[in-house]
């Protein structure tokens, strides 16, 4: 059988990181990548990683997505441009057509049909007449609060609530982070940059929510979610971001998924520099009321970066062997490492 | 579309356990329930389960599995009657001839490709050749020591060992349970037991190692278990057994997966009458030293009577979704709580 040809569109940290993964990986090979940072049009993306090339073929980081994918021209492609599924729609379409199987790493496109349900429609047409799948994934959506907790209910008779809440420290993401979540401002620079969107917080919630809802059958009526700011009681300080004592540490985000006139799904996302310095453990925490009640915790947090990278890269073979259409984590294997050959887990 | 059609054979504590919940759900009949114990022979089953029949078809105890299973009597048979392939596999092999879907509870039909490869080879083949699906599954194994580990090395861009572990309680089991187990002998009775094979402990560990080396990829060299006994410190005594300070309050199950000459795997299986009473914390627990390291813990365990149960019965619409031959948990979608219609997660 021949190597699996990937190609990466979108070469910053996520694309860089899945390359470099997947160059560990046997049976694959990188076929092409595109990226608009004129730092790296035309370069090596040997050299951009600083990885010995040995006997693989050359690549060079190509801007002009035409060029790049062509068709058929890879059996998947991993797209690492956005966050939002209007955004990424354009190029998923031009994948799509090239009959190349697609995993994006848009938040959004973990469960697309919660809150872009007529482009949903459109890529699953779209995918079929091209005879390929696309899936979108990652670490949050795409595992710990919405997969994980799907399958923990698996062990349930019966589930009456679920609460899911993901504890992290940002310290380690760079200066964009830190301004989209807020940090070091004033509670009032804060709420105004809630109300104005530039405080973004955390992509995901409607998406988690409306996967678990649609995978264990509960019609969901609505969505809500709120910003707040996580004040510091003390000062805290890391690599890009430094916060006064009576300054916002990072946004408290949560949302909550009504069904049958109650909340039933709770989730937490706190997102802050530093929370250890008030004794707060990083961790996934998800609980759920039912039969049994299940009470898991994961010490600290699954990293968000590496997670992200691995959960696309550990895709790769069950959008390949799915049958052709939009997919969503509720439809195929659990996504699971790859230690051997990634060719010995494609059907034939 | 018509309600999904459900067969049960064996009405012990898990047949039974699966008919009650499979009595809560929605777009769902029982519609066949096979069992050899005179008690129940000819009763109706709701009359067994202390049920409300309400306005459902009345359904009596057979004796004889070739008048309760005829062919495509049902779109899937929960069979509940053994541990082991072999005693399994008749049954298995007539229902796959009647053309019914079967979801096994016994152990070893996790994953039968580890202990009986030439069984489970010819029951893919019966069941392709009868275009219906099989899969054994269960709370352990089939999700704690094996699903829910391959899950969370999805997250991993590598993986270089596994520790699973699961301390229980054995207090709410039977007679049958604590003799297995050893609980309340001496430690030269135990010993014994051990060797003439009436102490059996856990059946499971071949599959769920099998499983992950199989699901991410490693090359298995062999597997080793080891049976000890837990001694008391302290007297312990339950509902079903007393155990003296200095005797054995159960067992001690490990197991070890080699890959390239080295211990990769690790599985801790501790079943005793009373952990608490020595300041033992019931629980799950999976760490994954890798690229990350994962550190989980779900306190106390998953149940294993209701967890079994909720494994089986949720799988069904995947089995029946599933394309025809032998399958495992590494191939169906993960199997979550049913709270809506069954029939809405069914594939037309």
């Amino acid at each position: 059988m021949e190597n699996v040809k990937v190609g990466l569109w979108g070469f910053g940290a996520m694309g860089r990181g899945m390359a470099k993964m997947l160059l560990t990986k046997k049976g694959l090979d990188i076929v092409a990548v595109c990226d608009l940072d004129p730092n790296k049009v035309g370069k090596s993306i040997f050299e951009i990683l600083d990885v010995d090339k040995k006997d693989r073929k050359e690549v060079l980081v190509e801007s002009d997505y035409k060029k790049a994918f062509t068709e058929k021209c890879a059996d998947v492609v991993l797209l690492a441009t956005d966050s939002f599924v209007k955004n990424a729609f354009p190029k998923i379409e031009y994948l799509l057509k090239q009959k190349v199987n697609v995993i994006s790493t848009a938040e959004e496109m973990a469960y697309p049909q919660s809150q872009s349900p007529e482009i949903a429609k459109q890529i699953d047409k779209l995918a079929k007449e091209n005879g390929v799948s696309i899936l979108g994934t990652g670490i949050n959506p795409g595992f710990v609060l919405d997969l994980l907790v799907l399958a923990l209910t698996g062990t349930c008779e019966k589930v009456d609530s679920i609460k899911a809440v993901r504890v992290n420290d940002l310290s380690p993401f760079g200066k964009a982070v830190m301004e989209e979540q807020g940090v070091g401002t004033t509670k009032k620079v804060f709420e105004k940059g809630v109300k104005d969107g530039t405080i973004a917080g955390h992509v995901g919630f409607p998406e988690s929510i409306r996967m678990i809802t649609d995978g264990i059958g509960w019609k969901l009526d609505k969505i809500e979610q709120t910003r707040e700011a996580i004040m510091s009681n003390v000062y805290r300080k890391s690599e890009y971001a430094e916060v006064q004592a009576g300054n916002v540490a990072g946004c408290r985000q949560c949302g909550y998924g009504y069904v049958d006139g109650e909340i039933k799904i709770v989730m937490e996302h706190p997102q802050q520099i530093l929370p250890n310095l008030e004794g707060i453990k990083t961790g996934d925490y998800i609980t759920i009321k039912g039969v049994p009640n299940i009470n898991l915790q994961i010490n600290p947090e699954i990293p968000g970066g590496i997670g992200t990278i691995s959960m696309c890269v550990n895709s790769i073979p069950h959008i390949i062997n799915a049958k052709p259409g939009l997919k969503t984590m509720l439809d195929i294997p659990i996504p699971r490492a790859i230690m051997g050959d990634i060719r010995d887990m494609i059907e034939k």
